[in-house]
């Protein structure tokens, strides 16, 4: 097996050494000559100055007629003056003014007096009602300076300062190399141990973001020759080359390598995380990119290292996009080792904004489809309390992160199905849903940090649900349980119930999959092994945790595990058997100051409406009570 | 002539209205399938969920071997566990786990022991190193809710989830038909009474920005037959029609009348400003707006009417944009009849955001190309107090904004040329200036609502420059004159001299061109006719105000004033002669506090480096000093 090494370069090292690289080669952009008519978006070259004035003539600016203005001089109610045809000319408004003419009478203001004669009973001083030559753009005057994008605005004033056709930056070609033995095109059925090839559609689409035009190529397999060649191919095609996958430095990549054989590697591995093993290359004066193949850290690499390319080929500083200010919901310890990213959901709580982070792990894309923006935390931190200011670079707009329900807590697929009827419905927010356990909906609606959560919390004393553990961890007052709905809990078994599970008791030998700590589903679970007699240790699979329902049913499905306790809907779902356990109350925890807010109204109306009813009758397994 | 009257309906009468009837006739959203991988910045119809799970199998998460964890229990280093071959099967990253197997020991971990046997001296526990079924995305989870524009990471999720094709809205199309007599195709060389058609380029790009997509059509003469045709054209091949120019009750204004014709006018006349007179009509089943021919007009239009009927098809709340708070630079009177529309470019100083309301006329297009946000004034208010709070609506990114040097006070073609090469070189800021004469620039600076500003007073008592003005006008202290440049100023005639013009006292007789009150230039034109001992009212156009040099230049150039005065760089420009007057200074007036922000210092470094004195060199007219 080949050995080597990353580098662990600090990121902005790494830009300033690839950036002072790239610049000595002569990496930079070209430019492409557009009719204004299409320009829009685009960016100048130079800058943009009127080759003609606006208007360009003396125009007429009422209907009426043109005279010169020293004619009515004089002209009041007692001593009207007589204009007689050789006098004036009739314009409309926008004709352009006959010579010898400085003013225009309005129509209103003009008496016929016979013989083709008009009547005034008041003068015009020179130049009124006459939009004068250069009234609105001047030949000569600058449009936009070199490096404006152009608006549509822009695009009008350039067209009206007689500019047709104008030289503007082409944005760079991004060819885009997937590589890997095991990577397939995208399929609805992938066999085992194909993994779907959707990097490059997420770069594509970054890329357009930042300017840039993707170009993807059909995907490589883990072989030398061919990586090479696929490189070369797009050299000659494209400004920037990608490789994506084989950047690290194991048994099949060799990014790395080619890179060196066709030109210089400048780095290979930055202090970040996630997206150290990434290779800066250079060949034929273009840059070359190693990108790591784990979609988290390829994310971290095209924000970072390839916006920053394009930056530099568009001539501009490395664009940082929009921050904000907001505090942290949980603690997070970091590395000192590296630079770290962690994406964050954002929403906004009695006037304050909250950033709540998100899984860490590399290959987690979806909480990269959930985040609204990232945390950078520094090399030189070690972590960061909850409760801290901190600056998040946003993934999107202001208003629509402003006008986000946040719940946290239990999970169950009907908050995602009230998030749908909201959006089908033109709610104006989202819905942020977090899936943290019964537990942490408690903690994070006592705290400020969501509007609501779900909660399902088995009192074994009283058998009633969620009221004491409110009492218990909530300040009187301050949050209140609204009802929610009635589900069946139970457990899950593999379709025809081989092992004959007929009760929670029967899981003893069978592999189980448990829930996380703190879920109410975890507390049901508990409390059912204790009223069994059963210890945990007795239980193959009890240290096994997952989030969801979903997940628990999943894995069953998948013969990883043989029973879990979960919800009737997440059982019908992936067609396993179910023996029902009990039927538990799944209440919505609510801040005192956020029971009148009209996102939770709306999002608790839906909730009791007649048509989502009928939706959880569909879904199964849910009762009013 | 045809006479027919506008309604005043508010706007939002207006708007609900339209959307009420636009609803009732059945307009709304069509939708069409495509791939995932380019749906990027897409809106989905209906909720996407996962097809498969993401891993959809058991994937190793290490290079190693896989086992079956039981197999290794008890491994330490004093009792290691030897596995023979058919204990495990080798395995990199992602391939899937062997039946049987459920963890992976990694390669790092293993001892050969010959004959193929390897030895471990710790156990794994079930499921350790490997990528378990769904533990990304779980066949059935939501990925987005309905109407969810599609960000290239969900793209990357709905693939995971073996989505490859997915349904999605169709952008309206959006038909645009350019009517007038007297308009042209966008040339460099227009005639006389030619206006350049570029209302149709300010739209489309407009539209692109709603999430609609134009088609423009040829230009219609003003002629009820062939623009009714043309609407019908359209009708058949868009999802709404706009009609630009003749949206108003003239006599070429039939917008109104064809729609009646072949569908119903639901509004003729919004009470707003401006953009009153515009057409909402139907029919079809589709939306025909009329537009008027004004620009600014238009585009007021678009931003609250078309964008709202955009997102009627779009089934979404009308659009409002990002708002923010700001401090208003200068009082604002408005109309009880009309909702008026104030366009305002904006900046920060010293941590408060300033908004400085532009030029309000309806043709004044480059009023919209330097807007950076509209200021809503609300019909039953009768203006604003500077000082005050408002609530901008933003069209540039915050980030834009808040980068911005604001310059306002005397006109100098210099000025732009420092913001181009600032440009040029990256600057990571903008230059926004206004031109409102030097004492404007005394006032602005003092009253911190601008960084700097250029001055030119001549002080007739002493002959110098600025020095007294500011000592009258600003606390001590509070802003500094910093050197700019000398110039010289002089009168600026036509070509050849035609009038034997030799010294400012021949202005007599001559059709002058006037600055503005408060300009620099003007002070100078009062003293030299207090010098010269000659009366303004001797002084033809002496009420003929101008704002910039260029605009004074341009009137002399297209004859319709014989001199006025300016700087050198003006008349060279437009081919003017130029009879020197004197030698002017012409310094910025910089706030305390802004002297040494690094906007200002690049500014002004930018004004004293050798490139910059080079092409003021070549602009001609100015000195060192």
């Amino acid at each position: 097996m080949k050995h080597s090494y990353l580098s662990n370069t600090p990121l902005e090292a790494a830009k300033a050494r690839y950036r002072v690289h790239l610049k000595s080669v002569g990496f930079a952009c070209k430019t492409e000559t557009v009719a204004v008519t299409d320009a829009c978006g685009r960016i100048i070259k130079n800058a943009a100055r009127a080759r003609i004035c606006s208007p360009h003539y003396n125009a007429s600016a009422m209907d009426g007629v043109a005279v010169r203005a020293e004619r009515t001089f004089g002209a009041s109610e007692r001593n009207p003056v007589t204009l007689t045809p050789s006098d004036y000319t009739v314009v409309d408004t926008g004709d352009p003014l006959p010579a010898g003419c400085n003013a225009v009478i309005m129509v209103e203001d003009l008496i016929e007096a016979g013989g083709g004669n008009l009547q005034i009973i008041s003068a015009v001083y020179p130049w009124q009602n006459v939009r004068q030559v250069g009234e609105d753009l001047c030949m000569g005057d600058m449009i936009a300076p070199s490096g404006t994008a152009l608006t549509p605005a822009l695009c009008g004033a350039l067209l009206a300062g007689g500019v047709t056709v104008i030289e503007v930056l082409r944005p760079p070609r991004v060819g885009i190399i997937p590589t890997g033995d095991e990577i397939v095109p995208p399929t609805g059925n992938p066999g085992a141990g194909e993994i779907i090839e959707f990097n490059s559609t997420i770069f594509t689409g970054m890329l357009a973001g930042f300017g840039a035009q993707a170009k993807v190529y059909p995907i490589v397999r883990d072989n030398k020759d061919e990586i090479r060649a696929a490189v070369e191919t797009a050299l000659a095609e494209c400004e920037i080359v990608l490789v994506s996958a084989g950047s690290s430095a194991g048994r099949d990549d060799y990014t790395s390598e080619i890179i060196a054989a066709l030109g210089t590697v400048l780095v290979h591995g930055i202090a970040i995380k996630p997206g150290k093993p990434a290779v800066l290359g250079e060949a034929q004066g273009k840059p070359v990119i190693g990108v790591p193949g784990y979609p988290v850290s390829a994310i971290v690499i095209l924000d970072e290292i390839v916006s920053d390319v394009v930056a530099l080929y568009y001539g501009r500083p490395g664009a940082q996009g929009e921050t904000i200010r907001a505090t942290l919901a949980k603690k997070i310890v970091s590395s000192l080792k590296y630079t770290e990213y962690v994406r964050v959901s954002l929403g906004q709580i009695g006037g304050r904004r909250i950033a709540s982070p998100l899984a860490r792990g590399a290959g987690v894309i979806t909480s990269f489809t959930t985040a609204d923006g990232i945390l950078r935390i520094p090399q030189d931190c070690e972590g960061i309390e909850a409760g801290e200011e901190v600056e998040i670079r946003l993934h999107k707009p202001l208003s629509a992160i402003d006008n986000t329900l946040i719940i946290t807590g239990s999970h169950d697929p009907l908050i995602d199905e009230v998030a749908d009827f909201l959006a089908k419905q033109g709610a104006p927010f989202r819905v942020c849903s977090t899936h943290v356990g019964s537990m942490g909906a408690i903690f994070a609606v006592r705290d400020g940090l969501a509007h609501m959560g779900g909660i399902h919390l088995l009192d074994p004393a009283t058998g009633e649900y969620n009221k004491s553990y409110i009492e218990k961890y909530v300040p009187a007052g301050n949050a209140v349980a609204v009802k929610g709905v009635g589900r069946v809990q139970g457990l899950m078994v593999q379709k025809g119930n081989p092992l004959g599970i007929r009760s929670f008791a029967d899981i003893r030998g069978a592999r189980y999959v448990n829930r996380q700590r703190g879920a109410g589903t975890r507390v049901l679970c508990d409390h059912l092994l204790a009223q069994n007699g059963i210890s945990p240790e007795e239980i193959l699979g009890y240290g096994n945790e997952e989030f969801t329902h979903t997940a628990v049913a999943a894995l069953i499905a998948a013969g990883n595990a043989d029973a879990g306790l979960g919800i009737y809907a997440a059982a019908k779902m992936y067609d396993l058997d179910f023996i029902p356990i009990c039927n538990e109350t799944y209440d919505f925890l609510i801040g005192k100051d956020d029971l009148a807010h009209p996102m939770v109204e709306a999002f608790l109306a839906t909730l009791r409406s007649p048509e989502f009813k009928a939706r959880l009758q569909e879904m199964g397994g849910y009762t009013e009570d």
